[in-house]
């Protein structure tokens, strides 16, 4: 077994820089089981930061399943095989009518490439309607329609064609509060946005959103704010894509899917991630309509999308997350953490918000409560210090001040008072007093 | 178990219609093992098609290894890890010296879309120099820099800044044969569009190349194009990209990687399809020089890229290949198969030519000798004759009369031979006289 430090120097000679290794003392894990790291001293951690395993880490139901097919056969989409359709079948299964026709990919950003070339295809145009400090993936095409991305360090700006609405933040947007006037107010400039298009001589491609914003820091949005924005696009001809990436699966606890919390009914549902518990696996799902024009005469072929082992991958994933009741759990967990972490808020100043939905919640930290300034380096701090009292966390959102937790659907109610009360012990600390 | 016509109406229902099966009459296929299928009537098939498949269907050794990871720890590579930083040090020393660093990927469009972002950042240009009939994946901007794709079926062109070789075939390209004047013909192609880009104020960002074309038709450059067309491009202060997912892990026999039988060194390689003999994991390597320009701020994250099952897995691949002396067999079994290929041709004026490196060679059909008319028709009843002989094949390049051969690499000199005899008798049909 190599040295932490022999590791971060073989990183250093062959693995490219921009890829980021979590914490000022990087971990070296060994082993994982449901929601718990070990550590190559044999320390155990509570993962709350996880969300791609999602049925909870090396789930013997899961693994048996794969290793079972990969004995038998791996091959591409090409021939016939039950595993594709049946998963294929069962996961449609879980979506609004309507909503009945899969592509199997490998990566939550080769789902939203492609959901972007349909919309595209479909409309005959690039013009995108985007959310300020969302984050779509990594290719050279999702770079161009992520804020998060072009509007960060080294980021080109937003393209001519990609129109950027202010995230529709409660807590500190444009407009504030949660009721019915602030989504009003949002998806006014979803409008604005779209006659700006059609004023310009264009249509509108597509709006993508994800129900609750993941980089963009933990956002629930204005109640009917999505429904609204979703109508409004459809009204113009656009395309709407529900990035459910980072949210899907039974996460949000009261649905199965982040955007049914919202009312709203998308065309195209991207997911990844949590699909596959670790194995590269994802889908674009969408209407036939949409998958019938996209079928015009150029094939879409991927390599690895829907082969046996990753669809029986999926389908295990699925079946766990059923007989399991992970969504439930999702809730009942994530309702009883989210009252926990209001309760240490009103304890310490320095925490701004607590939010989200089922397992994936966000606490914001800020320096004062007049302007809302983000206390991005508190939380970093409190993510490494929550990691030294053995909790995984991460922070993120466009001022890297929001604390997020997304563990594997498996923590439990233990787990989630553990989080709590360590969380309230290093606000403890004097680091975190503010005026 | 599903009928083969329930499966095909399952897909219908909820496959995307874009993703096509081979053959007249599909496969289903269930199991599989070495160079060899199983259909769900127990008829077995020599796979001759399945490249993916790299060290064969089922590898006992590669399914021990990601098992055993699978069940101890999955999870992304923000934790330090050993696997990654050793199979990241064994599989850039497969490389010339410089090319020392990797990016761990999902898929070869995952890899290609990365080595694009990477040579546009640091050459502050898109301007993309690229051949005829090349594929080089399905992402958004990938389908713009691929021939095969806009100049299809529903392609839309290429774009203003993608300047398009002819494609240097010796066979039926603009300039015929092998030697070192059609080598400098087309290399003075590359030259031109250097100049054009020039000329309108430009810089070349790239030119992207395989080494052995796949989907253009297993085509094999006049002996010195690609090592002069990279010295060109370089001299332009242009990347240059080889694309090795086709080709690359000793399946040319001579060498680990294709690019080195044309004495090219590449800026940026791009692997991907054999890599994880079926699971979802390519990479792009390349030089320090460019990585530390694209760490420029802007993370590179990938969720499930470099996680250590994917790793171990392209570990056990890299070590098989090697302990079973899979490139050596390459070379020989395929220089073999090439010989007999040559025989088969003699005996039927439908071939137009034979030709490949290794294990990745190729099949021409043509209409008459004389105007090179291309056989698709043919070569695709070829492949659908060969299916119901027991032998898995397919057709592509830009008029599909292209046979491929790119098999497992544990193929033998008596596959080789029973694949010769068998194309020799479906050739000896009535259909298949040309005059």
């Amino acid at each position: 077994m190599l040295t932490h430090k022999e590791i971060l120097e073989l990183r250093k000679q062959f693995i490219g820089p921009s890829f980021s290794i979590s914490y000022r003392e990087p971990l070296h894990i060994l082993r994982a089981e449901g929601q718990y790291l070990f550590d190559d001293h044999g320390n155990r951690y509570l993962d709350a930061v996880n969300n791609i395993s999602h049925v909870g880490h090396c789930h013997p139901r899961v693994i048996a399943a794969a290793e079972k097919q990969a004995r038998l056969l791996n091959t591409n989409a090409r021939y016939l095989h039950d595993s594709i359709v049946h998963y294929a079948q069962d996961l449609t299964g879980t979506f609004p009518d309507g909503l009945d026709v899969c592509y199997f990919t490998n990566s939550g950003s080769e789902s939203n490439d492609l959901a972007l070339r349909m919309a595209r295809l479909f409309t005959g145009s690039r013009e995108s309607i985007v959310l300020n400090g969302a984050y779509h993936g990594h290719t050279a095409a999702l770079i161009e329609i992520s804020p998060y991305k072009f509007d960060g360090p080294a980021g080109a700006g937003a393209p001519e064609y990609v129109h950027v609405i202010p995230m529709p933040d409660p807590y500190r947007g444009r407009f504030r509060g949660n009721d019915q006037e602030t989504s009003t107010q949002y998806a006014g400039l979803i409008q604005d946005a779209i006659e700006n298009i059609k004023n310009n001589g264009k249509q509108v491609a597509l709006f993508i959103a994800e129900a609750i914003m993941g980089c963009g820091g933990q956002v629930i949005f204005p109640q009917s704010f999505l429904q609204q924005a979703f109508e409004l696009v459809k009204k113009a001809s656009g395309i709407c894509i529900a990035d459910e990436v980072q949210i899907g699966f039974g996460r949000v606890g009261t649905h199965f899917w982040g955007f049914e919390t919202c009312g709203a009914i998308p065309d195209i549902v991207t997911v990844g991630k949590s699909m596959g518990n670790g194995h590269p696996l994802s889908a674009v799902i969408t209407r036939k309509e949409i998958a019938n024009a996209f079928d015009n005469g150029m094939e879409y072929f991927n390599s690895f999308g829907g082969n046996p082992v990753s669809c029986t991958i999926g389908q295990a994933v699925l079946d766990v997350v059923r007989d399991e009741h992970l969504q439930e759990n999702a809730l009942e967990v994530g309702s009883y953490l989210l009252d926990l972490l209001k309760e240490v808020k009103k304890k310490h100043p320095i925490i701004g918000d607590v939010r989200g939905q089922g397992l994936f919640l966000g606490v914001e930290l800020i320096k004062d409560h007049d302007d809302l300034i983000p206390a991005g380096d508190d939380a970093d701090l409190t993510v490494n210090m929550m990691k030294d009292e053995g909790i995984l966390l991460s922070s993120d959102g466009p001022d890297h001040n929001v604390l997020k937790i997304k563990p594997p659907l498996v923590f439990t109610k233990d787990n989630a008072l553990e989080l709590a009360e360590t969380l309230d012990k290093v606000l403890n600390q004097d680091n975190f007093r503010i005026d």
